[in-house]
């Protein structure tokens, strides 16, 4: 066999059983090798941003590793914006990005760049591949670094000649990942002590926030009393009926300040001590009371699930009953124009059981991780490196992930457009995605933030840059377009009606919700 | 005034006249400064990739740097691709990058990324400003970098807070960039020499091919009886009647390799030896016959017009005239479908005096730039780099360029929809570009490689990772949906109407051009 299979028998022997991609020349002998190994389903991006994005959502839901197929520099170039969001989230994924033939460096063809520089501010390990004979081996520890606590991006370089020279050694075993580290008893002690020292006090928690560390936390909560609040972007969080009850932290400083006022105590879990998305003139960046004292019980490499209970066992709480969302659906708006707050009741309302949403809202999704503690029990994933584009291409691989389930994708009409190709591989796999399109017509975003940063006299100019009309994107064109059914709902009735329909049928589909300005236009 | 302002002023002083932009809330006070200070055209892309390929487009027709503004290392890396093909494409650009203010790095928000190491891979020049005292003669110190010879990548990251201290140094001179350097006369009298030596020569150029350069080249030619040809991806070379001819050395190795063969003694002008665009099993990296000399008159950096004069003064050529393109116009096609034949006469045919043309059609505008000899002067220019989502955007940069001349876009279905926003660019400001959209539904180049590079047994899985149908794109829709005027040409005589009447008018229209496929489907 050559490198190319001897790599794609690797990852499939390891459990690797979707690869996002989208190949070129230099890759071609890993696309041959699809044939002669059966087992791995190929999903096609027609842009890497698609595919690293697509990748992102797959894990979160899988809670294993995609693969990634990637055309050398400018490829792994177009799909860092999506590994940043990964890297930030504690994801689990492999690259394999192709390059030109070892000799072939030699004569800088146009393709030729450095590979593993573009690679390294977004990946955790990266390695070139220098022979078929190593090159499952090194897919292999690749591969355990992504599995490694609490899960990381690894990227491996795949020379065109390393891919079609023949090999003898065949698929090669995963070494074992490095596993979540138990905490130190000192750090469960002070956490204990942190929550019992009878001071207004939060368990911060961040992350991937499984199940069972939500239901810890709940139970450590509803035990000592404590507030029980998740970062502003966690990886993935369940929410909604059953669930225990959790506050989320405010995007806008002045907002979280205000949310954190009265916490004398911060027990952090898998995060760090809250801090401001971006830097405001006269605004701290730390958000949490100067008066506040933080306990890190466990960091994201930790054993965050055995830390809780070692903790809740500490403080008695294991039998506790935690506090829990209950679902208490909205009324649907039957009047009015579409607001944040008419859209959150909507989607609080009909979200089905077992729902995924994926939240790239922006200004407009605010409302709805509020408001969805009413909803029945789903799971939550948003962009935690904060770079949009996430949004479409995180839902196709939550498709891909869990194909039973309905996936939502909460979407801002400017994020959309970074990673809007990613309607076509929802479409060209039929995957059951509702996309709620927020059109607002604007970067409504920097619109906020530009009198936040201290900026003055937005003129024309700047308004320009910040508007997205003129013209307007026709969504429900766009959609059409890449065979995405889709319709346009001009109130908050519409939009109940066409939201309903949505979660009754299954396959793609995209609403395009209209929305009004923050700013008069 | 704010450190904003002294850099835009900066810029301003220096000649640049627009910036391609895609702000975050970084780079909100740069947006404040654009209505307090007049005279920077700002130009919005809902993309990165649009935004440094329009740059790439604007400053090989402007023959002057353009702007661009980014936002931190995600929306960087968003542009790479197409900073890939600038850099090596002799493209004077500066990008200018915001990043948090320099004291929130410390807390590692989800925003926060290496940007430096994003922006090293694909810059010539990488500076993190860090004062607003300094900023401005950081910008003018890039901006000189950019402007030396042949053309360079520099890329400026501004904190927010560099961006919003006030400074009282103000905006600062720009210091003298690198002039083209004189060659040395051993290089003339060797390129002299290689072409009195009785042998079959050719002159190869590469790069920025000047009026000048082809005309001095042409006569060089004409003189020594000599063949002249551009590299395979030249950054600009103008083409049509009147321009001394040239050939072009062909894509595909096996081709390129007969081009060559009677090749003895080559001399290089701003380029290298020619090398296939991948490696490929069996068939050698280099181009040239092994037998052949190679000379190197100038290399990229160097004065090449100045080197091209002295060879043809030391050869008796100044006063001898070149063989010249003539226009003679093919017949248009009445009937039959269409074929990369009946597009390149149509294109030939009708391209109106001065048009621009932008080159990313891979397998269906590879006999274009052949026809277009005969076609009315024009200019060419193609992405350098091999990065595919190239085309789209550049055109848009060319039309803001040059306002009064037509821009043609040849543009593949595949490629097009790497950067497809730029569509929303051209409506927005009224760009008189013609998108010629090849609708062959496949990564065709993959399925002309896949074979070439030894792959064997292309199966049902390798097929789907090549074929972009199912479902079809519909490019009339998608380029109405974001304001572009589209219609479908079916066959050669629709697709002649069609480009006649686009010729005929001004502002953006995509024609999607039913294209056959490679392989049977």
């Amino acid at each position: 066999m050559n490198g190319a299979e001897a790599l794609l028998r690797t990852l499939l022997d390891a459990g690797v059983e979707v690869c996002f991609t989208n190949p070129g020349t230099s890759e071609m002998h890993f696309v041959a090798a699809l044939d002669r190994v059966p087992g791995m389903r190929c999903v096609l991006g027609l842009f890497e941003g698609v595919v690293t994005g697509a990748a992102d959502g797959y894990a979160r839901i899988a809670r294993k590793p995609a693969a990634t197929l990637l055309h050398l520099g400018p490829g792994l170039g177009n799909g860092l914006a999506n590994l940043h969001n990964a890297r930030k989230g504690e994801v689990a994924m492999l690259n394999v990005v192709g390059d030109h033939a070892t000799w072939h460096l030699q004569y800088d063809t146009p393709l030729t760049s450095d590979v593993a520089g573009v690679a390294a501010p977004m990946s955790h390990w990266v390695h070139s591949s220098s022979s078929s004979e190593e090159v499952a081996e090194d897919a292999a520890r690749g591969l355990a670094v992504a599995l490694s606590a609490p899960g990381q991006v690894a990227t491996l370089i795949l020379p065109a000649n390393v891919s079609w020279s023949e090999t003898a050694s065949g698929p090669a075993p995963l070494p074992l990942p490095v596993p979540p580290a138990p905490v130190d008893t000192t750090a469960v002690d002070a956490a204990a002590q942190a929550l019992s020292a009878g001071e207004p006090a939060m368990i911060l928690l961040g992350g991937h926030v499984s199940d069972r560390q939500l239901e810890l936390a709940g139970k450590i909560a509803a035990r000592t009393g404590c507030r029980l609040a998740v970062d502003t972007f966690p990886a993935r969080i369940a929410r909604g009926a059953g669930h225990a009850a959790c506050e989320k932290i405010p995007y806008l400083a002045e907002f979280a300040l205000d949310h954190l006022k009265n916490v004398r105590r911060m027990v952090l879990v898998g995060t760090r001590p809250p801090a401001s998305f971006f830097a405001y003139p006269g605004l701290p960046g730390e958000m949490a009371h100067p008066d506040c004292a933080t306990t890190l019980l466990a960091s994201p490499a930790d054993d965050r699930e055995d830390a809780l209970w070692r903790l809740a066992d500490a403080l008695g709480a294991l039998a506790t009953e935690p506090q829990r969302d209950v679902f208490s659906p909205p009324a649907l708006p039957e009047t009015g124009p579409n607001t944040t707050a008419t859209v959150a009741d909507t989607v609080a309302a009909l979200l089905p059981e077992g729902a995924i949403v994926a939240d790239e809202g922006i200004t407009c999704g605010m409302e709805v991780f509020g408001r969805v503690a009413q909803a029945r029990a789903h799971e939550w994933i948003v962009e935690t490196g904060g770079s949009i584009g996430w949004g479409l291409p995180a839902a196709t691989g939550a498709a891909v992930a869990a194909p039973d389930r309905k996936v939502v994708c909460l979407e801002g009409d400017g994020s959309a457009m970074y990673t809007i190709q990613a309607l076509w591989t929802m479409a060209r796999e039929k995957l059951d995605v509702t996309v709620v399109l927020f059109a607002n017509r604007d970067y409504a975003i920097l619109q906020l933030e530009f009198q936040r940063v201290g900026a003055s006299g937005m003129g024309e100019r700047a308004r320009n840059m910040m508007h997205i009309g003129n013209p307007d994107i026709d969504f429900v064109a766009l959609a059409g377009s890449m065979g995405v059914p889709a319709e346009r709902a001009e109130d908050a009735a519409a939009f109940s009606r066409a939201f309903a329909a949505a979660m009754a049928e299954r396959g793609p589909r995209l609403i395009e919700v209209t929305m009004g300005s923050l700013l008069p236009r």
